[in-house]
């Protein structure tokens, strides 16, 4: 295995201290970019209504890292499945990539809605959304997915 | 600076050898999982049309690497825009995430359509794509983008 070193481009600061499933539709955070990058990083970036933003779930434990299958958040009315077909944070990488609604750029800050990420998440990239990079085509999710996200947002 | 290893947990096999710019909808490859890896951290992904894979574009110097702003594509007839309001592979950390579709899962492999990486590409996560995960609201975007995304599939 090798090791491919990744470096926080940015903090969330703000928004909720620890994490919990459901309800981030409303959370604001902000975003605030590291010092070895210039404002200009940002430039253009309040011409989109959103970013994604990949960060890292940092709070979880080699422990609690799971490379099979679970039953997602554990509930026994759902299957087992893989690591990758779920979204939770107990995974490989320890990596998040969230889709929220930019309030205002303003310096090396971005203030944001809906990001489910919590105050202090390291974040490794942020990528404007086009309309173009959205699936292509119908899509199909099994049952469990759309009860699991009922209350997300 | 903190470094955050991460770790490749699967591969792109098959596809393009070379990054070109354009014409990436139709490309198939596949992407297959490390040996330390189970085919259970795979199960259930089958019950969802699309995939969102985290890469990184392994082959991009550090002497490329944009932390300001430049114009996309070196593009003159475009904008100045920072590096996070666009998603050129010259960034840092060189992380790619790209929604391609599903077209089978078996064992440690999944055949995707769509994905614009080359062969040999490092990925760090396999997220499924939920329609909850969408943006939320409507998307807004500058012209520039969806002039450069006009031939990308």
């Amino acid at each position: 295995m090798t090791a491919l070193p990744v470096t926080p481009i940015a903090y969330v600061r703000g928004g909720r201290s620890s994490p919990e499933d459901d309800n981030w539709g409303g959370e604001r955070a902000a975003i605030e970019l590291e010092d070895f990058l210039p404002p200009e990083a940002l430039a253009g970036l309040d011409a989109f209504s959103h970013a994604e933003i990949i960060f890292q779930f940092h709070l979880v434990p080699d422990a609690k890292i799971e490379t099979g299958a679970r039953r997602p958040r554990g509930n026994p009315d759902w299957p087992m499945v893989g690591i990758f077909a779920q979204r939770g944070k107990n995974r490989p990488n320890r990596i998040g990539v969230t889709v929220c609604r930019i309030i205002s750029v303003t310096g090396r800050r971005i203030e944001v809605e809906g990001l489910d990420a919590i105050d202090g998440t390291p974040v490794l990239d942020i990528k404007p959304v086009m309309a173009e990079f959205l699936p292509r085509g119908e899509i199909r999710q099994p049952d469990w997915s759309s009860e699991l996200m009922k209350e997300y947002w």
